[in-house]
């Protein structure tokens, strides 16, 4: 069914007094509850109601919120908005669920995230997501690894495991550590489901409602996110070549922020590595402010070239920096096993935390990758995927130059998952993302890693997931994507950039 | 080094205007800095502090939540309250970690539980955590599941999956829980890791601070911990052979609470089943009410005689119950695989809330448990362990009503995993607590599993996780103490039994 044609802005009335969202909201109710939109139809992404009705994106989304309240239609995550079943809406009269709910702190970078991550069309290749590639993740060590140890080990290391982690683990990672110039001990390591849990758990341990946090701009999205989710206020950093102390300063001073957010190396999605200059220059200051900086580092061991200058953790001579690590980008993701080093006190403090959310993390993967850094296994596995991920880096920036250069400017990254281009058309990125679409191709808008919605000009491409003979493809059907859009006229672009008055 | 010889009473001034608590933090306070007390001390457990200086538990754990919050000490989860290192204290002059922190919702619970998990004397038999036997753990099956299934298996399921869970795991549920009476599709799923993070999710989706809760009383300690961290007010249903409807409706038109926690098979931990009528009777109310009901069913597939009534939600007719399951206890804990099931509209809530806390469950224990169901290997596990446990229980039994029954009063549980006893002596569980870890015994005392601190005479045993000989073992030192224990005079009870103000 072509849901647009019974949802046309011809329907709303401009002389209506009722904010244009719930205009809308009405005219979809209407059709739901006269069944034109029958129960499970899938509407409209936000993006594409926005266009239908010629109304701000923020518009669009009130509406669906105002719908999904009345339990009218639901949002499936990764997949979009569906008109609710007769059943759901029958069992909605008998437990009102949507009103039970705490506010969702919903923002433009989820339903961004959520247009991205849903099923896309047959054929199409993701640069977007920044994940190794699942031919390389090393399954055949973990069972030689699994069958080798399952009859030594005592079945009660199956059992409930202190919440701080697997002791086996904890100790593995302080030598890991230690050997790379970070001295850690055991007592220094919180073992967690993902790094990203490190990230809620600290959300959760050091930000009330309103506290300031300072992030580079652009940054990780699942950052951002939890740190909003908590109520905090984001200071941004802006990128560029060299790290603004000057405006960190001001902020300190100014707004006493809680921590500072920081991915030092080979950072997302920008690729950017801080100079050790800058790294001495960021402790000094931040010793002098006793600020905490959350060192987030999932990338430094995938260095294609010379090797990164030492952690910020490495450097820390006040006992401020918080480093989280994690085992996803060079193992795989499916071990859930990341950590945090922080001082005895905060682990303790964190660990009395991460008891409610989940008791403790899997102890099958923990003792997996115990084996697999015990063992040394780790040193050969990423002059593997070094190796392969340069490849993959080298091939796409040729065909990038020779492709797109002519529309596109981009960096090459010393190390980590990504390209960072920047269009140098009269287009935003959200715009070359929905063109993209058709020709089966998708990527990340720089829009998702900002705080404040902007229409930029910056993507991210991920080039680790897939073989160079893909990266090749993709590189076409974005050069193919890149030169339709230089040739059509962009009128509704300067339409969606103006700001609508909520009203 | 006996530190009481350093901790008494004497040294406190009655006719000091401080208050107790403060008295006694200065006092160890000076110690620490004239180093009489050693960084890295282990100081005396609340119980044994308040002792020492004849005070109120309370006032123990405010001194030391003092010393905390200036960093001269510093609590590690079970185990116990540290002088802290002179290199942690100097590092806190430079980050004030302890000031950073936002509040810790501590109770009495929280201290009795981190006492019970401290590292226990050598040779002492633990009954009091609710774990399966390691011995039983089907380690076997599971590597041979592993091996068969590895290599026919894409490795993309090791990477990242939706924060729902993994698919073929979800359906599996679906069609397990669809065969015992509950209609479940794969939507209505929500792998967790662990049944525990369901009851954190459930928290942060539905309550805000001061919202009310219905729970049994005595229930499970996870679920208060979780709820009166979410700032929530619980309501007690006292725990007797009938379900109070009354109490409940009046609780539900006063209170207007946001959800009724539950446990009706097998209840943890005073065993007991809710019966066929009264789950009937329930269900009309709570459906007249819209009540959420959180159905918590670990235990149900442990039944040692006839099959115990069906679940809540296989008579839910108003879409009101949660229903939360685990493997933790019919496979082994260090899985972390539990699942909630509810409407996709609450599904698709928790699930934008766990995305926040760890992306999605552990992948690999997923995958396990999924071999393990849909090769049909769970009914015959459960034959297995079902037997054993029965054989232990009826031992246990038997022992207790020979060696102990003129002391405490005990049921005979139809399933799960605990005795629930009643001393009929004049002391508590927590007195008899204290005397049984000198014969190198321990379990949990009733007061752990209420809300409000009281010096109640109910313990909890755990007679699973032990064979029979070491199970007639502990009733041995159980009776002992029991025997020693009504001999002693007790005045020591009557004192630490008032309550003190707090001033």
């Amino acid at each position: 069914m072509d849901i647009s044609k019974h949802l046309n802005s011809s329907e709303l009335d401009s002389s209506d007094k009722q904010p244009l969202y719930m205009q809308i909201a009405i005219l979809i109710a209407d059709k739901i509850r006269r069944q034109i939109l029958q129960p499970g139809t899938k509407l409209p992404p936000e993006r594409e109601l926005a266009e239908l009705f010629a109304v701000s994106r923020t518009t669009a989304i009130n509406a669906y919120r105002h719908l999904e309240q009345q339990g009218l239609v639901w949002t499936k995550v990764g997949s979009g908005t569906y008109v609710a079943q007769a059943r759901e809406v029958e069992s909605l009269s008998e437990v009102p669920w949507p009103q039970l709910f705490t506010a969702y702190p919903q923002n433009p970078i989820t339903s961004i995230l959520r247009d991205l991550v849903s099923t896309p069309a047959p054929g199409t290749i993701s640069l977007a997501a920044g994940m190794p590639d699942p031919a390389l993740y090393p399954m055949e060590t973990f069972t030689e690894l699994f069958n080798r140890n399952i009859g030594k080990t005592d079945p009660a290391h199956f059992g409930h495991i202190p919440t701080e982690g697997y002791t086996p683990l904890r100790k593995a990672i302080a030598v890991m550590l230690s050997e790379k110039g970070i001295p850690t001990s055991t007592e220094n390591i919180l073992t967690l489901t993902g790094s990203q849990q490190g990230l809620y758990l600290l959300s959760k341990v050091i930000l009330e409602p309103g506290d300031y946090v300072v992030m580079e701009a652009p940054t990780f999205i699942g950052a951002i996110q939890v740190f909003q989710a908590a109520g905090a206020r984001v200071l941004s950093l802006p990128y560029s070549e060299k790290l603004s102390l000057e405006l960190l300063e001001d902020f300190l001073i100014r707004y006493r922020p809680k921590l500072l957010y920081m991915i030092p190396t080979y950072q997302n999605p920008t690729g950017r590595v801080l100079s050790e200059h800058d790294r001495q220059d960021l402790i000094k200051l931040a010793k002098r402010h006793r600020l905490v900086i959350v060192e987030d580092d999932p990338y430094s061991d995938l260095c294609y070239g010379e090797q990164p200058p030492q952690a910020l953790k490495a450097l820390d001579s006040y006992g401020g920096v918080v480093y989280l690590g994690t085992f996803s980008k060079i193992l795989f993701p499916g071990l859930r096993t990341g950590y945090l080093v922080g001082p005895p006190i905060l682990i303790n403090r964190l660990a009395l935390e991460k008891q409610f959310v989940d008791l403790h993390s899997n102890n099958i993967a923990q003792w997996l990758v115990t084996m697999f850094l015990n063992e040394g296994m780790l040193p050969q596995h990423l002059t593997t995927v070094r190796r392969e991920y340069k490849k993959r880096r080298d091939t796409m920036a040729k065909a990038l130059q020779r492709l797109c250069a002519h529309q596109i400017e981009f960096n090459l990254p010393q190390g980590g998952f990504f390209f960072w281009c920047k269009l140098k058309q009269a287009v935003t990125s959200q715009r070359l993302l929905q063109e993209a679409a058709k020709n089966r191709i998708s990527f990340v808008p720089g829009e998702a890693f900002h705080t404040v919605p902007t229409h930029d000009k910056e993507f991210r491409l991920c080039f680790t997931t897939h073989n160079e003979a893909v990266l090749l493809e993709s590189v076409q059907r974005l050069s193919k994507t890149l030169i339709q859009i230089s040739k059509k006229t962009i009128d509704s672009d300067e339409q969606s950039c103006s700001i609508w008055p909520i009203i």
